[in-house]
């Protein structure tokens, strides 16, 4: 057993409000008193940017008068400006030890819980104990223990780790301790992370936005009035600010990668079980029409297939029984970096319209890459048909007419928080699905599903070489993050749920950020600067967000706008590889967030 | 489209009997006259063995009585007496043609069903038209179209076939004709096949016998007043009768192994969508909890691998949604056929025991198979828990109590047949499960599932080479294929259905036949010969296999013993591997039904 955190010290049977109180108080109770800031604090009248707030003893004289501190060392800035990939090879090199590298990302990560609520627990104990652990090996042998010796690992509070409490967002999960590690928290450890931190995430994983009972709502790093999304926002918020350099979320409509594209980062939604989901635990278990899945969330391509191929190489399948036995294909990175990619572009999904800096990234980088040689052919746009994958994604989430998530609710008494719309997409239906029902829903998402198979492989038809395209690369969603309580005026699941639907791979790419200056709002039937008509708004939510934009221009200025590329179902290998090449692309042009 | 079957001559809004009287006679109706020998007939008088009629010429002077005409010629003989795999090398060596393989099935599939019952369509028009294309198209180029050119196919009469009916057992798809093929049959006819037959089932696919209204009941070759098993009973009869080298059945709780295992056979279970369901008809459609799988049966393990790489080779996951990306590994059988094979043996699961020569089949398999240098293990009986595998499977089988059977009966009237017990064990629930009652069912499956992986995994401990076993054997169900209307008697689903709940790949091994003279009927508390004392009945369905043996002896001496082998999800090469080990291990000795 590893070392013990603090325990709750009310009992599991006092009111809500007692249980939460317990746990705030618990949350920093393990981690060295150096590196918590109490002057540091959440502040909805300071909503500004926090970003370089760790950084600002070396610039930035406008914050001297509320951060007068200089927060992080030389040594701390240099380690957590590190990606997840860098930091085997500096440990190898004897650069860091495990244990330097654990206490910078955790007096970071502190700070980043303490401005913007990102964080449910801190495991410093176990994890310095792990830290201290893999530095004693490499001493001793001079060898890594595996491919992510020592790198920190932030995971959603869903994965049950030995030792804490996993709450998925519930009042009803404080106090009940894990004895097992999740499937994937034990491939990861083996292979030498180190986790030390879980992140919040809204209310059984069930809202887009990151709000629950326990930490409160979580914020964007890039804009404290701004949502850090969700569900997986915790995560978004955290890594965002380089608290942690490699993070594990869940999606089921979206949830890895609105976060990572609210915070600005590298998110993968994998097939459903590459990525073991035995024992994380969730909303809706046993909900396997349209399955959630977990993948991870990090600040470069690269991190990811790190995390994927080392997972993958765990053999998950052997113990995991929804898992396919796919091995990890580099054959398949090889081929897609050998030869022009074969790529479509979704600009509009003929539904809700992206707001106009969204839509110019996309231009921008499809001239980029036809100008870099790659091979851009026409979208399937009325095939893919995310308006039906819309519908779908809703009526799974609202499968069991809230029944689940109410039942937890009910353990503990905590109140239901008013977060779903009353009426019209994502209402609560007045009764679950029964069994027939719920068949056939199955079956016409197969068909769905088959449907935009069959339309994939005719676009074979109009790529150079033959053969159908590797991946299409649209946006997360048609808004990039939104103000607090703006999540009814901007949601729309269409671009993200269509691959839950299809279970494809997809993954995101920061690309850059808004420019509201010379975007502005779009005006109905007029040109929109690239030659196409501006369409009518096609539903409520497509007005709503026009709407939106247009009255909060100012606000939006400069926050990151990240892109999608979307691939078949496992395929994961193929659609990082396209990450990489568009990446490093647009690394060489000197474009891109992370450049 | 095809050449045109005889189609419906009343209408579907007809009386069901009299859809029925109409398809009757439209079986035979396309195929040609000289295949047809009208004074072949079942008959429940003279339920001998059939096997041997066809040869009939040769041999056996008192069947003369009964059938006096010469059947199939020398050349139609040697074609019936090919297996799958041979008939490929066959055409490209000169020796037959297309139209000659084809034709010589037909003629044995047309007595097959007169003396058994076993087809529903023959589709010898188009048969005949795919059959001389291919014959063209070898003229003209000397290659072969694809690995099973000229193989003459049958399928359970779930697969749809453009120009054909596929009923599924239903009277209410009588006359509705399909107007694409499923996926499968589409990749088979690619690589050559020839789709020339499809055969009868049980209602719905939810039996272990064949019966339907449509054709009645399917019987046995080996002994006509022996079922030939279900759901896919046509294909066992049939292929048992060697009126087609290469079928298609499912199995949603033993409906490909029941009827292998019943007529002599090898079939694959496959683990979900290795073979691809995508618009093959089936009940329940839209249950993905424990999914129904489609895979081969034939008369030798080759013939399996042939049919699995082929289908596997046609990347089906590039069009149905649910197919796993998971190429042919012939590295897996290499590496199983490079060294000693690590097995376990299970002769009693604890809960139901199998018949006496059935375990004796076992025990001497074991015994060659240790003497032949394998590393045999102890079984992980209580891991497997075959007593609550058998209980998800009738669960799963009757989660909608009946609703969906019924409402497809409801569409042309047909009545119910009595198959289901009252009470007891695959008795009807009251009501369906509801949406969350199923989730919950979901969740115990999966933790099913995980804790016989984790039990499998710790076989490494027990063999020499310290990894875990390969597969299992044991037998396909207690009893052999048992006498009509006995099936309550003697059916308990243990042994199959754990594969169908674990989703793993098993295939069965014909071994030998009954010798009931050597193997008395158990005695309780008594010695078994291989000193292990047989237990007291542990249940009702024991205690009736038991007394049902006793009182049937003669009857059973003679019929087929068939094995099962099981490996995990997904290793369809791995079990086909240690299938063909263990074949030729058993025809070097002489041994084996198909030596």
């Amino acid at each position: 057993m590893p070392a013990l955190l603090t325990k709750n010290a009310v009992p599991t049977t006092a009111s809500w409000q007692e249980r939460v109180k317990d746990k705030q108080h618990r949350i920093l109770a393990d981690v060295p008193p150096q590196f918590i800031h109490p002057e540091l604090k959440f502040s909805d009248t300071e909503a500004q940017d926090v970003l370089d707030l760790p950084t600002f003893s070396q610039g930035n004289p406008a914050r001297v008068m509320h951060f007068p501190e200089i927060y992080l060392k030389a040594d701390e800035l240099a380690i957590t400006a590190l990606k997840a990939e860098d930091i085997p090879p500096a440990i190898a090199a004897g650069t860091w030890t495990a244990v330097q590298v654990l206490d910078a990302f955790t007096h970071r990560a502190v700070m980043a819980h303490q401005l913007l609520h990102c964080c449910i627990s801190f495991l410093y104990p176990q994890a310095r104990e792990q830290a201290e652990a893999l530095d004693a090996e490499f001493a001793n042998t001079k060898r890594l223990v595996g491919p992510l010796h020592g790198v920190p690992l932030s995971v959603k509070d869903q994965c049950r780790i030995a030792g804490t409490e996993t709450t998925c967002g519930y009042v009803a999960n404080l106090g009940v301790w894990d004895e097992e590690d999740c499937l994937l928290v034990d491939i990861l450890k083996k292979a030498g992370a180190v986790p030390f931190c879980k992140t919040t995430l809204s209310v059984g994983c069930m809202w887009g936005e990151s709000i629950n009972n326990i930490v409160g709502r979580a914020n964007n790093p890039h804009n404290r009035a701004f949502t850090c999304g969700g569900s997986s926002g915790g995560e978004g918020a955290l890594i965002g600010f380089h608290g942690s350099p490699l993070g594990v979320g869940s999606d089921l409509g979206g949830s890895i990668r609105t976060p990572s594209a609210y915070n600005g980062l590298h998110g993968l939604r994998p097939s459903s079980s590459r990525i073991p989901y035995y024992r994380v635990l969730n909303s809706m278990e046993g909900q396997e029409i349209i399955p959630s899945v977990v993948g991870p969330m990090a600040q470069s391509t690269k991190s990811l297939q790190l995390f994927v191929k080392t997972v993958v190489d765990g053999q998950p399948w052997l113990l995991d029984p929804k898992s396919p036995p796919i091995p990890w294909r580099e054959k398949v990175v090889t081929y897609i970096k050998s030869r022009p990619l074969r790529l479509a572009f979704m600009h509009y999904d003929k539904h809700v319209l992206p707001q106009p800096p969204i839509r110019k990234a996309l231009r921008e980088l499809e001239a980029l890459l036809k100008e870099a040689g790659h091979d851009i052919v026409p979208m399937f746009v009325d095939a893919l048909n995310q308006k039906r994958a819309d519908q779908f994604g809703s009526d799974v989430c609202t499968a069991d007419a809230d029944h689940d998530v109410q039942r937890t609710r009910d353990l503990s008494g905590e109140p239901k928080l008013p977060l779903l719309p009353a009426k019209g997409p994502g209402a609560l239906p007045p009764q679950p699905m029964n069994l027939t029902e719920s068949w056939a829903f199955a079956m016409d998402r197969m068909e769905y599903q088959a449907s935009v198979l069959k339309a994939w492989q005719a676009t074979a038809a109009t790529t150079i070489s033959g053969e159908p395209i590797d991946a299409y690369i649209t946006c997360v969603n048609p808004s990039v993050a939104h103000i607090h309580g703006e999540f009814g005026k901007v949601r729309y699941k269409g671009y993200c749920a269509t691959a839950n639907v299809l279970d494809f791979s997809a993954c995101t790419l920061p690309v850059t950020k808004m420019d509201v200056a010379s975007n502005p709002p779009d005006q109905s039937e007029t040109e929109d600067g690239f030659g196409k008509v501006i369409p009518s708004p096609q539903c409520d939510r497509d007005r709503w967000i026009r709407e939106n934009y247009a009255r909060n221009l100012k606000e939006y200025d400069g926050m990151p706008i990240v892109l999608q590329i979307v691939a078949r179902r496992w395929e994961e290998e193929k659609v990082l590889a396209v990450s990489e090449v568009v990446e490093e692309l647009l690394n060489e042009k000197g474009l891109g967030l992370s450049a």
